[in-house]
């Protein structure tokens, strides 16, 4: 059996399934984009959708748009169309506010269903916001939960009976190592304790099964792998037999059960919709749902094996041409242990990226030494990996680079 | 001294120094649109500034769009320009999430600042999300608050010294009344207590002078009368003086003092900003800038006066073609005391409105009986106001409207 090694760039884009789907992206010329983990680029339906729901909906049916564009369906469609990548049913994922705001949301509503229990359990070196909305939920809830931080090997024994909820990221920003949900959820709901996934750079990436997996909450981001642009709206999944009992602190009039009712009274509606708080934002949620259905019209195990495969054979060329280059891998070696992303630890990490970039290769930095390079396979291409590992090696090799000073505002991962 | 009624809409327009704005609004035609309190139309400017914040910023700046197009300034940018809009200095308004989630970040300060107080007082009739929000608080804060909402004349007299803090909205979402801020927030503290007003109907609309009048925290709305676009982005505004101390359960990364450093632990930044929680929405909040930008164009002075010129012939008007027509107006008969739009019951407000729909002036219904017309100056003209009235007079006169059942879902407020 041949191996990635047999192959040349030409050959696997030859092969590649997914490979008409290249041009539904608007990328500019001359960028090999390794950034789809960060911010997602422009598909042109999400262009043409935006000129279409700015111009026509808004500008022609004016507040109309509400029943004639869907709008008032829009947090609840594009819930349930996420929800198709992450093994949820229909009615239990919705689209709106920031991922940060939706982790509040779950997480209260987890603390709620598990009177009583006074520990949390968290990652040390989490995606910060998750760790900081714990530190606000503690802040000001009528239970002081003792908040545990803990490192990755620590986690799985630290749930116990005293816990109310599991708080983790699925694939970690930094590293890309994957969690393992199904077996921590699991271990979670041995002991009672419930789970809250975060899943930004898990959607549109990795397989999340969330219902197979007996997940409880999950919530995540619509401007990484999803596409839907810069700040999009996030997702947040609330497994079925929570529906009726769960509830949240931001019980905004969208989440009422007769909005348009104007009661002075709250009374929740039964579904995911209780997760919903205010207004839809109708612009942002349109540029996201174009960008989902292009994914979901691509094959979903398609997906998932042209992104191990860009990612391997960017690992086996990196291992051939940067040998003895100061390059640290971070990640797992194995991919099937990693999400779409791979980082390195280099000692000039962000004078090497901003070579990178100058030379049309877009990956990103994050402090203090480490660069990551993401895998996206609708859009790019085996040759874009041998070219931008060419760029690297070359980088790299000549160690010419002018000295960047690092700007703390360079990016929005 | 001429009157309204010596003028007619030919020569109001005439007059009209804020007539040039009407061209950069694309409105469709044949519309007469009064519901610009609902939602603002679409702006030229916001229609070019979403394409190129798509297809320039986002399509081919990419991750790089969060320096280069100023996204990272985005919320603290557009808030400083409503700032101006509200009698705020630089620094104290922020743009983000909804009216909804900037409640309840608000309202929960104000209460972190006032330890030890027990009582919230409201108004019965609020918008809805307000006292939703309100109880979401209580249900999971530390402190059990005891809610009194109250009706509008009770108000003043029952804040006192157990009062943590007063929650009220400056101009009623049905009848437009209204309410004293200063007045109100004068008697607050001089209770001890601290006030958070929604100005979701009084922003860009009625004459607000937060910091003149002493105002604690506010919040507001963008896609009504600040045309910023279906579900746009609220703001919030905390003056300066609790820029250091307040605090609020909403601590994601965006409120960081370094959100780029990526460390587990939380540390608030000082100022507005604190008030932030998750990735700024870029779409909406572009769209937002736009539309504020162009209202910053044009006189406040001229638009106040002119808003309720349109008022108060719209108001004379009907007083004149409608009378004994079945309409009752419900909104202060005083123009200095009601804010952008008049409300009328009507035993078949529904039906009416349809049929004044399906004649091109757009204006809402309120369950179980009103009817609401809103006023905005840099798009409507005399000459509308005189349409609007000519087609509801000939519609109320001949009562032949076409019944039409009632549609929950019919608009978003």
């Amino acid at each position: 059996m041949k191996t990635l090694n047999d192959f040349n760039a030409h050959d696997l884009d030859r092969q590649d399934p997914l490979a008409r789907f290249r041009d539904r992206f608007e990328m500019p010329q001359g960028v090999i984009y390794m950034n789809g983990n960060s911010l997602g680029p422009l598909t042109r339906d999400a262009r043409e959708r935006m000129a279409r729901t700015v111009s026509e909906e808004w500008g022609e049916d004016l507040i109309r748009g509400w029943n004639t564009a869907g709008w008032y369906d829009l947090a609840r469609r594009v819930g349930d169309k996420i929800g198709r990548l992450i093994g949820a049913d229909a009615g239990e994922t919705v689209m709106c506010d920031s991922t940060s705001v939706n982790l509040f949301k779950a997480v209260s509503s987890a603390l709620d269903l598990r009177p009583g229990r006074t520990k949390i359990v968290t990652e040390a070196g989490n995606f910060p916001t998750d760790l900081y909305m714990l530190d606000g939920i503690n802040r000001f809830s009528a239970e002081k939960y003792d908040i545990q931080i803990l490192p990755r090997d620590q986690i799985a024994d630290a749930i116990d009976e005293e816990t109310a909820v599991v708080v983790l990221t699925h694939v970690h920003y930094v590293t890309g190592e994957i969690f393992p949900l199904r077996e921590l959820t699991a271990r979670a709901h041995e002991m009672g304790a419930l789970t809250v996934w975060d899943l930004s750079h898990s959607v549109g990436a990795v397989d999340v099964r969330l219902n197979d997996w007996g997940a409880d909450f999950a919530v995540g981001c619509g401007y990484k792998h999803l596409n839907g642009g810069p700040g999009a709206p996030a997702f947040l999944f609330a497994a079925r037999r929570y529906h009726e009992t769960m509830r949240q602190p931001l019980s905004g009039w969208f989440s009422h059960k007769s909005p348009f009712a104007f009661r002075d009274d709250f009374e929740p509606t039964v579904g995911a919709g209780r997760m919903l708080c205010g207004t839809t934002g109708v612009l942002g949620g349109s540029a996201l749902e174009a960008a989902v259905d292009l994914m979901l019209e691509s094959d979903q195990a398609e997906r998932l094996e042209k992104m191990k495969l860009l990612s391997r054979y960017f690992q086996l060329l990196v291992g051939e041409r940067c040998q003895g280059l100061g390059l640290d891998c971070v990640s797992p070696d194995d991919v099937e242990k990693r999400g779409a992303h791979l980082s390195y630890r280099h000692e000039n990490a962000y004078a090497v990226m901003q070579n990178l970039i100058a030379r049309g290769v877009i990956g990103d930095f994050r402090a203090p030494d480490q660069m990551r390079f993401g895998f996206s396979p609708l859009f790019m291409s085996f040759s874009d990996i041998k070219n931008a590992v060419d760029i690297l090696a070359d980088i790299l090799g000549r160690g010419s680079w002018q000295a960047a000073e690092y700007q703390t505002r360079n990016a929005v991962t």
